[in-house]
């Protein structure tokens, strides 16, 4: 029995250290692999779960990274393949011997199999697919038919199921005589005659009840069937959701195709979190921490891009009021703060938006009423402000004028930020694009034109 | 048996529309509310799980939800109250009649009844520990013990367990003759004379084996304990981490004290991301589209004060150029790019190192990597975009000095925007502080600041 106990308490000095990987552990590893002691390191990783091999993986050079698996390779376990970070992934895949890699992946469950090659060249996924056994590779196969992150490539196709008619007693005698139950599972899926699945026993009321019972009377009150094309963004949003623990996946003749368990719904949530926070901040959704120099540019480059372009716009709005400013310099030391003031209110709005928009919170029957809300908080703390940077306009610069065009376009910018704010995710939404993906940029450039519009129009029709 | 896919069927014209609440389902439970009609309320209610229930009450005013709940009150669920987001709880529980909320609460298992009453205010605490069975009531006491936040708040305390010493007979005997089983559970906990937890067996593995067989032999490879105390945040990243199902909770002792099962455990790495998320735009942790107009702008408005003393001390640099830019007047139109470029670099950076902190994917071992990569990242950009802007100064102001000047405040400020976006977030982490909370406003504090510097510093060098 392998404990991670030891070793994550002997790590947690301070309270939230407590399953980061030790620096000295890491030391100490490589240290090993550094002299090519292999008893030495293979004591060292013993402890380690997978999980935490692949995080190791993750945080050495590709160098060490090589030495590593070489030193390891005959350990080599097929869960570090499938907890690997996809761009790394490739490169261990790489440095594998082919006869390691083929064994590493033959102890792999379907789901998992389909998980590692789905985002592999074309010619590794060859070699992967060609060290599974016939009926692995066909379910690998059947599952790569289904569109990419879709329930069909999230389930396993090995499940439990009965006939409806069944007792608890036929149902706990077919078990014990299977050779072939799957690792973990948790309920017994009832089927039709069609094979269309029709309730869910969990394995404790089965444990529970006497042999003559029929199982339909312990069917789980909720039940919920996922279609195999539905996105993996919903299957998550339906565990979180409803509390599911397993659920069947149906084909398009909603005949029982596999089931997908709560531990895979987490990782895809956890993705999609991964992937709005990233978004959300103009950084390419896959990037990763182990990402090169290079790729790490190419995939910010686009982004800063955009936002050059929006920039610009903005600087072409200042521009017509270069006659304004030349007047008035102390208009170019505050306009700054009337635009970063706005974009900031925008984005509070936006990342609620998005947030919310994720998580089904903000729909057809509340979208005005959370419009209205946010153009009147917007309203509120930009009177707020106005007031506060009316009175720093007036004690800095001396003039009640420029108080005056500060605070009225400060009003104005933070209300259009709330609206913006609003308005643009739930358009993106509406047009099936990812309102994560982009809104940042336009809810700025309204911020940015209209904070820099108003307040060198206002202050020219003031001051002039 | 209730199946709500009949209903999300309906409602999914589009794809991703499955499980989004119907606007015509809540304009239909409206009007039913509205006409007072109990009967057709009920039968629109019917096919919602708590879930939904939750949702719809969130998304409705509180008038609606006022006469909603008092036409339904006579079917309501606990599993509603545990489903609602904070701000909304409080309001319904006030609108229940008390004989209602009691039986509500007594259905609830005791963790639910802990996540229920922690964050409202001491009266309705009492009410509703009064509503509660003596023996449940002490064991909701005995968890709010703990510290918020904690694995022993978020533990339930139904546990199935057996001496390790038993075999498998005598398990499924025991199981078979005890009433009182928890409606859910996937592992028997294997406890010493002690009661310190040796080893957990799935229920899949107890069915398959014969009678005779020790429970020790069937215990899962992976054994992971949770100490009471451990912050929530790292229950979540250990579920997701190593896939556990189910996991004992031990006391200071070692004593099993209760055990978290991976719903629980995803409901809250759902909330740290919603955190995250939110405290990297500045809105306030516990914000909710349901807060009304005044709560929402007293949340969001600590931030934005923030942001307007950093924008403050940007004009402040601004100001200290004030000749130089009066003379050259196409300075005050293009600082703003300058400016705007390395926040976003910064946030990019930011992001990445935040997310990264929380998935303890950036650790002692590669943070100077990572620095190193980011900074590069920020050059290589920086180089780009200096070339771009270099030669749109020369084309629209017809200067060459003007295109070197913001060619080289471009390449310096992208460089520390990622320094800064690193460095800042790693050491708030380093001293305790969470880094989405603030690292923000320091980050783009400092490309502000040192934007304007360079920029407006070189110019008054270059074109005096």
């Amino acid at each position: 029995m392998t404990t991670i106990d030891d070793q994550t308490e002997a790590d947690s000095g301070r309270e939230d250290d407590a399953y980061l990987l030790d620096r000295r552990a890491v030391a100490a590893i490589l240290d090993a692999v550094e002299k090519g002691d292999q008893a030495q390191l293979t004591e060292l990783m013993e402890p380690l779960h997978a999980a935490d091999i692949a995080d190791l993986l993750e945080q050495i050079g590709h160098v060490d990274r090589e030495s590593l698996i070489r030193l390891y390779d005959h350990e080599f376990d097929g869960e570090i393949l499938s907890e690997l970070d996809e761009s790394i992934r490739e490169d261990v895949i790489s440095i594998l011997a082919p006869q390691v890699l083929a064994d590493a992946v033959r102890e792999l469950e379907s789901d998992d199999v389909v998980d590692l090659i789905e985002d592999l060249e074309e010619p590794q996924q060859e070699t992967i697919l060609g060290a599974l056994a016939e009926t692995d590779r066909l379910a690998v196969e059947q599952a790569m038919s289904y569109p990419e992150g879709s329930a069909g490539r999230l389930m396993q196709r090995e499940v439990v199921m009965a006939p409806a008619h069944w007792n608890v007693g036929q149902a706990i005698d077919y078990m014990r005589s299977n050779e072939h139950m799957p690792d973990q599972f948790y309920h017994v899926i009832l089927v039709d005659p069609r094979m269309h699945p029709v309730g869910n026993v969990t394995l404790g009321k089965l444990m529970g009840a006497r042999r003559t019972v029929p199982l339909l009377d312990l069917t789980e009150e909720m039940f919920h069937v996922i279609p195999a094309t539905q996105d993996e963004e919903d299957v998550a949003y339906a565990f979180n959701q409803y509390h599911l623990i397993s659920t069947p996946v149906v084909d398009d003749e909603g005949r029982l195709a596999g089931m997908i368990t709560i531990d895979d719904a987490m990782a895809v949530l956890d993705e999609e979190h991964e992937e709005d926070i990233m978004r959300l901040a103009g950084v390419g959704d896959e990037s990763s921490l182990s990402d090169s120099v290079a790729e790490t540019v190419k995939r910010r480059l686009p982004w800063l891009a955009v936002n050059l372009l929006t920039a610009i716009l903005a600087s072409l709005v200042i521009a017509l009021f270069e006659d304004t400013l030349s007047r008035f310099v102390a208009l170019a030391v505050l306009m700054p703060i009337v635009a970063s003031m706005g974009g900031n209110a925008g984005t509070q709005s936006l990342t609620v938006a998005v947030r919310s928009l994720a998580t089904r919170d903000l729909t057809g029957a509340n979208v005005w009423r959370v419009i209205r809300r946010e153009v009147l908080v917007g309203l509120l703390n930009g009177v707020v402000f106005a007031v506060t940077m009316g009175v720093v306009g007036v004690i800095w610069f001396g003039s009640p004028q420029i108080g005056y065009v500060i605070a009225v376009a400060m009003v104005i910018n933070l209300a259009v930020a709330g609206l913006a704010g609003t308005v643009i995710p739930v358009m993106m939404d509406k047009m099936g694009v990812d309102p994560a993906l982009a809104s940042g940029t336009f809810v700025t450039t309204v911020t940015d034109v209209v904070g820099f519009f108003v307040f060198l129009g206002l202050a020219g029709m003031v001051l002039l």
